[in-house]
């Protein structure tokens, strides 16, 4: 077994200064770690029925289709306002300072659909409950939030109470 | 065999207006037309040695990330400027109107490394072109292009001509 932590790479003063960014390419690059990124990942979601896995623009696309093959689902993105290029529904959220909002396309989840939701960090929650929300309104049923890395000291988790979720890394 | 062209939905005048948009979101929910456009794409591989598979920002990750796995190899991702965070190469390129870029991380291929470049759309071919001038600057060496779709009315193909190049669906 690898020790994943040593294909992520720290970035200090990215995006900003005083931001620590981990970056995942290190991962991405290596077959071993990534494969044993995806293994993991399916561990966490330990053999329940997943209809839809649903990926965050953009880092969640990297593992989120690679889960949906390995998982027999459907994928589907989430993505900022303007890229999804049918009928959407937009969910807007608090940053640190300011909103963003993320779309999905309407009929991408059925009513009753097993969802998997899957990002790269889990850092304030704020995404993943976005997220949460739009596979909600189209009637999708949460079975897991899942991650590479969490980063413990924002909290994300507080925003996340309501659903089961899990990473490989936690920081 | 499903035909794939079944899973394309087209939108007219998007992102403007006269643009006809090739949205693949139905092809990546459905899991039976991923399995088989994945395996169509390994197919165009035909089982050539690949180190390296580079996806372009963002829907070449979809596949990139399944064809790196499958092919075992690692991923690479080109993205837009300003948005991989450790030391990059930067690439400029036209667009119909104005210019664009695209970056890679610098340790992100070693010399004499195989690569496949993979996108969604061979459109007019500038992205990919500029994609392949990445890669060789770091000392890759191409041994193919691929696509789900390509464009065939806008010539994309004329800038790749010095390498290989493939699409799973033809327009």
């Amino acid at each position: 077994m690898l020790d994943l932590e040593d294909y992520i790479r720290i970035i200090p003063d990215f995006p900003k200064p005083g931001v620590v960014f981990k970056d995942i390419t290190p991962l991405l690059a290596d077959k071993e770690a990534s494969g044993q990124c995806l293994q993991e990942l399916l561990n966490l979601v330990n053999g329940q029925k997943i209809d839809k896995v649903v990926g965050i623009e953009s880092r969640g696309f990297f593992f989120g289709m690679l889960l949906a093959q390995n998982l027999n689902a459907g994928f589907v993105p989430v993505r900022k306002p303007g890229k999804l290029p049918y009928t959407t529904l937009l969910e807007p959220y608090q940053l640190e300072y300011g909103m963003d909002a993320l779309e999905i396309h309407e009929d991408a989840i059925s009513k009753g659909e097993k969802v998997l939701i899957h990002d790269d960090v889990l850092a304030t929650g704020g995404t993943a409950k976005a997220v949460c929300n739009l596979v909600e309104k189209l009637g999708g049923e949460i079975v897991q939030c899942n991650f590479i890395m969490e980063l413990s000291f924002l909290d994300g988790r507080d925003k996340l109470k309501r659903y089961d979720a899990f990473s490989v890394l936690q920081y």
